[in-house]
């Protein structure tokens, strides 16, 4: 596991008005923060749960986290992806040496295709988010930005964070308000898919109401996660939002101020910063930027 | 100053059959290494050296650093770039409060410039590579790979570095090799400013021929320095050269296997290693990426 760095830019500090640290995880193995969780759950399967194989269904990045991981302990994998995610998400697992069985957004179930793998072969399921061991192992971001923050002399007045089932979040907030009970986290999601801050406003798990589009591929869970929403809903400060628009000026912040390679969603805390959504004036924030697996075109079209 | 992480890509690793570690310093503060040897050139300034200013001509990536440094330290700072330069390095030095005066590179000499400009302000010139202190400050980069290194267990066979006027790979070899004196540091030049490599083969310091291009506006020096040279000349292993072909597979390379944004002379030890100058199977290769610092069109278009 990489100890990702926090850095700093100095011409974005000046911008917002405060002090602005960024926890990369594009830096992280796989290109993403999903690496933390599907090493802390693989980790602990029994040699006789190993032989039978680890069965999971992503978007994209955990799909390379748990691919990789298992690759690493000679574990077999079959992962369920969506036909519409990133060719390089599919190609990265696949070059690890998983089985990938692709599968219709619109009208199949990944939870019933990937039940059905781990039937026929005896096979653990590790979900994205809804696992505590997945949660402890995200929330590793939280305790290495509060380690670094002390070797700085800091306390982060807030921490952002993207969430998709919530599962980073959650981990992040548990880590940070144990250590800093003062400090606030905030979730941010991309519009349309905002079922986090929805359900965390009327109290209750609610579903995106559909039929939206988004560049962030990697944060278009429908619900908040069982497990994980009531942690969020513990330890949250609020829900933040963020449009496209605001998300490709937070994948150009991330390129200008930082030299980082965000994908659409790894860019949305930025995205929140620099469109406005929080005070960030003499306070110190951190932005966790969850990761870069972005397909070059795609990029290269946005910038 | 960042600390910058020594990052490692398993993908990369499987495709050259050897051990590949990466020091991003596109992750420094002004987006490249150079911030290193201006702060310790700037810091050891006498007050009374502080009040003329600084002088110093670059191509853009020492032009930030000084600025910056500059800045922080409330010293005046009059840069000479030329009108080639990437536009978001001057728009950054003058966004940092320098002065820029740009020249031609084809009619005009940016060391008369900058004396003429030192003689009328009273200004201590901070040379881009041909200084002690400058050269000891771009070494702190070998330090860190070596103490880093050492965490992971690992003693290099091989660190890899650009070089324009040699600065940078004259200051790791410095300090790799006094730690580690089996250790091979080579430098990369672009094809047709190639005169390190050259010079080294020689045993003299030879200039550019000139009437070539390269991609690498970072990389364009005409001859090594006269005191970057000797150390150079009694260091290194060798002086290899990519063309703009191989450090556009560089750049692509820096994009795919770690999410960050490389501008052409700092892909150049990447791109070396993708195009099988040196034969790195079961090897420990060590690469810097010397910068970042790219106008987003530039780098949509090489993408």
């Amino acid at each position: 596991m990489v100890r990702t760095p926090l850095l700093e830019s100095p011409s974005l500090n000046e911008r917002l008005g405060g002090r602005i640290l960024v926890k990369p995880e594009m830096l992280q193995r796989t290109g993403s923060f999903k690496f933390r969780g599907a090493c802390n759950r693989i980790l602990q399967l029994t040699p006789t749960e190993r032989r039978g194989g680890v069965v999971a269904w992503s978007s994209g990045n955990h799909a390379l986290a748990i691919s990789a991981v298992c690759a690493r302990l000679g574990i077999p994998a079959h992962i369920v992806m969506p036909e519409s995610a990133p060719q390089m998400k599919i190609e990265g697992a696949r070059r690890y040496g998983a089985k990938v069985r692709l599968y219709d957004r619109a009208t199949e179930s990944r939870e019933e295709i990937g039940a059905g793998i781990a039937e026929a072969e005896g096979g653990i399921i590790v979900p994205p988010y809804d696992d505590f061991d997945v949660m402890a192992g995200q929330g590793t971001v939280g305790l290495e930005i509060m380690e670094q923050c002390r070797e700085m002399g800091l306390v982060p007045d807030s921490v952002l964070s993207s969430a998709s089932g919530g599962g980073l979040v959650a981990g992040i907030a548990t880590a940070v308000r144990t250590l800093s009970p003062e400090t606030e986290v905030y979730s941010i999601e991309p519009a349309g898919f905002d079922d986090l801050a929805r359900s965390l406003a009327c109290g209750k798990r609610v579903e995106n109401t559909g039929g939206m589009s988004t560049l962030c591929d990697s944060l278009m869970a429908s619900t908040p996660g069982v497990l994980t929403f009531p942690v969020n809903q513990a330890l949250l400060a609020d829900g933040l939002v963020v449009n496209d628009t605001e998300i490709r000026v937070g994948m150009a912040g991330c390129f200008e101020h930082f030299k980082l390679v965000a994908e659409p969603g790894g860019a949305a805390p930025l995205a929140a910063m620099l469109s406005g959504k929080l005070d960030l004036r003499g306070k110190t924030t951190v932005a966790v930027l969850s990761g870069g697996n972005v397909d070059p075109a795609v990029y290269s079209g946005i910038l």
